[in-house]
């Protein structure tokens, strides 16, 4: 996820930008057919230095500029006026930002998928086991392991459909030119926003989106969900970790879990990870909210905190559904523990529909995601 | 939206939870049919003070106990045990508030579908309007007023689009006993749980959600997006209405927008409660995330801050909205001012694509909600 | 504290900044001394609609406007332009706002006096007692009791000073009519100020703070800082309280603590009290500090969301305080399961410099405070 | 700031307070004089693979054990145990924070000191330059601009003086062992403590504050004040730049401000930076805050989420003040239209005590900091 933020595969994004704007440029015939392909052969050869480029790009508030300055040093006198024709910084910034955005939904999909298999069958294995219910942090009722799981499963899955969706909003391009009124085309810039949407992957949105920026505090919330979502996995893993309820631990990785100072300790370093994320989602969230109310056209301060912050949000929430991945499959579980618990806090056995509830909320994933 | 969130409404839906669910119980064998009549009874017909009983839930940390009791001291000692039979605390208190979300979910849909008529017809109206498209702040190139309330518009119906589909997936019951288990109810709990969820028009999840929290998150996201793009069209108004820029102007309203100071100010009070709210919305979206990883079967302290905090968001939203709603349609556009502007900064008058945008984004609105 | 905040409270100070701006401009002879006292006798016997002027407030975006109505009507002709002479609505308002503060601190202050002596009781008392020191929710060496209550007490007493000195830094006068020039007042509004600041028992600022909110921004981290703190001592009670640790537990409390579905149970309530408390203050910090970027010599939106959530703060606060304050000093502590539970660990029982520590600790709050 | 709270600085500050603990403990008799030469010339000589320890220390969730064992793996055999004695991981993470913030807070508090004297000599120049002073967006009375100034340098110079006393509290080691407890070294532990406080030139607290964050909380609310004060500036500056009002700009500077798309632009780029730090330290210091109760001796996730966010809200607060720094005192003042905007507002030109208070405001700031 470091990878797909990093300044390198921005860059790369944005030069695929430019290199598809002059294509779909040439095809509409507002550049030449060898402009466009000495755009795309210098957006393809041009070797950056990265390093300098984005102390530019941060000294000047933007990466459009010292990047297009490059690229129209390189294609040569005749092409220079048609490179970046007709679209702005924000253009490029958010068309690439929404390039890393899809590459990074790919992994943290991915991920989450694993983990929802795991989660399925961990409920599926317990959904007998009795245990203690804890309500309130106090012992209650006889619930089984299974519906715990199922319960951990359900929020993984919600979270997953609601990321799913929002991402699936997101991934449009932007291309609107200066105030975002495809200024400068010669009436064929609609059809220019098409062929650039389409040779990119992405879908065309009824306006440009410079100062109408839902989509990305969309991604925001659901990223926020389901890091909360698996927050709580780990909230509860590490609650049955506590040496006096031993009822689940981590599994031992190597080079995890030690103490500088307790040979004797394994603490829940996974769980750590995930716990940590979900407290620092909620204020990176609400940063995308406050900025929503950007100014006019296009804003002043709003947007340009954004991309950083949506990176940070994607950076978290796939370092705590990776962590929480690799616990959940090899948590282990000591039923016998979770019986004696359950016994010495005399509520009786009666676990109530607890197996019944794990199967439905096991069918239920089925039915609605590739589980 | 404060009667919907109020403590006397908060009573009546907890009322008519226990009634429900007493007849529930009734249908399904578990309480005879009588008994199910004096709960409905007491329930209808209890005398509550309102004041005395908020005070006793605040101090025990929970409605259900002191509220539970007085239905018990008016249902007679054979039907006093059929009272809130297999369920606990946070049944009653989760659905209730599931219950105040559906009313309140309508009132602000109603709100949202008015701003949005208005908004599409201010876009239609100044389709063609020429005026200065401002970029950082700053005077770049012409567009028209109608591209700008076009990009409002928009906003406003994907925001829309967005709560609609959140109050959808929290729309649904909580019943699940003391641990979520479902125990003690010979069986037939699952039966009970679809009956209750019919008689109160909300659906049956497939498990009990006390502390899968997502869909309360997903309510608290999508109020945070609708206030902010409320708070986006309240940004650019009170910008546009600036002394020197003297475009646009909050309508007259009586008793608002004077100055006890100055008798010739107008105000942007409308503008004024949506910025207002679009700053207190984010903090508030945040706590609803932090309080994500909630412990165990019930937690302690997460699930309690939800509801005063979801209760602000709808009411700060609404009040956005509903602000913003009367501004729009009674927006004082002065064109020859936008004019004046645009011909000043010396930018030529050429508007691009943006009549056809509006169209585009009009029409977009059009098949996706009942403009 | 609700009290403190509440619109009544709001009225009284609103009619005592009157009053008081009247007597000095009486005193500085900028209004007649008759006319002084007819404002102060208006001021004093003025019967208020509360509900009514809340909601004229609410629509108009400020209270002065109909509270200085009022008045006027009540004054006479003559005495009519005496009213609020030079004052501007913000005035009114955030002087009214620092007079609701000061009351709030004095509140506040007591609560966090008497917990921070209990709290020193309590390390003292258990100075040497042993138990389990927990890292990382993982059992690990000895401590005693005493440390743990020691570094309660720190964080406390740490918190408390830290509000003591926001608390007097924010309470000051606003007084700067419109633009905070402090026109009209023929050369002498600083006097004005002056004996107005007195008055009213406040600083008085080298300039008017329309749109310089650091001060209200200090008090509201101070107050997330003492919540946050509480809310320390809330989640190790809660901790300590398990089922399976049971080592420590909050007071039986008339009408707390029960369950409406197992009679067994006794919830931390208190502890509820407080976290959840922990878990709102931090949003509500981040409101008031995204507000500090206001426009020009009086914003719009940005100190308009401040007092509310101000309010918001030191209610949450105030509740979160009380509730632990009553919490500790009845804590039922269990040395014999505390030992039990350390020995279990087999980690030996050396507690180190436990004792030695909670001296230096009790020491240091001693030199500081009034403990 | 990037460097101060590197991966490289921060190793070294590790390795700085492994060196002067083993001296410390060397004076103390605790390990021999040749031990803790040997430990300190290998913490000088160390040869690190920066990235590869990052990695294995976010694998691992701690920075102390791969360290450690590096410095073990130099020392020899006889020297090892002496490594780290009696320390434990969050003894070297929390002291090398605070020494990373120490470094921090010297560059900040340079940063503000120069932006304090430009404000100075901004509010002078201008103490009686006349403009239109506006509140609530719209023209109101006149006031001068250098009243505008002398409002936002003690905006700053308030928020330099809260920043200075969070930092001085701040800076105290963390030295407590396993629980905090300080076992193992033989009743030599405070003053071992002492000495390493002296050598690292901080303070020594009463008490290890590992579970204790409230000064890293105050630190955290004093940057999102200080970045907030400077965001207000920005948003003034961004408005009086606005096209229609042209009353000031940014100061030109190479490769900055300028505009991918029209060549007649000149951005207010500083202003961008400072208004998007302003909108991302709320969210960041409210992230500290739900980090505070942490559980017991040293909690999970709470305090690993700390160190990142608050490098990150120096960056950006440092980011924030460079930037205005660099603007203020090139800003490009156009006296003569804000004369022309004032007249033609119609409001008069009695600029009031404002010239009064510009002298007030600064001699304020003479008495309490070295303007």
């Amino acid at each position: 996820m470091l990878v797909v933020f990093g300044d390198e595969a921005l860059v790369r994004a944005a030069l695929e930008f430019e290199t598809a704007l002059a294509q779909a440029q040439a095809a509409e015939g507002l550049i030449s057919g060898p402009d466009a392909e000495a755009i795309a052969a210098a957006c393809g050869s041009l070797q950056i230095d990265i390093t300098a480029l984005a102390k530019e790009a941060a000294h000047g508030g933007t990466l459009a500029i010292p990047l297009v300055q490059q690229i129209r040093g390189r294609v040569g006198t005749s092409a220079e006026k048609a490179v970046h024709l007709g679209a702005t910084s924000q253009d490029l910034a958010d068309t690439a930002l929404v390039l890393q955005i899809k590459a990074a939904g790919t992994l943290l999909e991915d991920t989450l998928q694993s983990m929802t298999a795991s989660l399925a069958a961990l409920a599926e294995n317990h959904a007998s086991t009795p245990m203690l219910g804890r309500t309130l942090l106090q012992g209650a009722l006889p619930i089984t392991f299974g519906l715990k799981a199922a319960n951990w499963l359900l929020a993984i899955d919600e979270a997953r459909a609601r990321f799913a969706e929002e991402q699936r909003r997101a991934l449009v391009v932007q291309f609107g030119g200066a105030t975002g009124s495809l200024a400068g085309l010669d009436g064929k810039a609609l059809a220019v926003a098409d062929r650039l949407s389409s040779a990119l992957g992405l879908g065309c949105p009824p306006m440009p989106w410079h100062s109408r920026r839902n989509a990305i505090a969309g991604l925001a919330s659901a990223l926020a969900i389901v890091t909360g979502a698996t927050g709580k996995i780990a909230r509860d893993i590490s609650l049955l970790a506590q040496t006096e309820v031993a009822e689940a631990f981590e599994p031992k990785t190597a080079g995890r879990g030690g103490s500088s100072s307790m040979a004797h300790k394994r603490n829940p370093t996974g769980c750590q990870i995930a716990l940590s994320a979900a407290l620092r989602t909620p204020g990176l969230a609400a940063t995308i909210y406050s900025a929503l109310p950007q100014e006019h056209e296009r804003g002043l301060g709003g947007w340009q905190a954004e991309a950083p912050v949506l990176a940070e949000l994607y950076e978290l929430t796939q370092g705590a559904v990776t962590a929480m991945a690799a616990v959940i499959p090899g948590l282990k579980i000591n039923p016998d523990k979770m019986l004696e618990n359950l016994k010495a806090a005399g509520v009786g056995l009666d676990i109530g529909e607890s197996s019944t509830l794990v199967r439905r909320a096991i069918a239920h994933c089925r039915t609605r995601t590739c589980l």
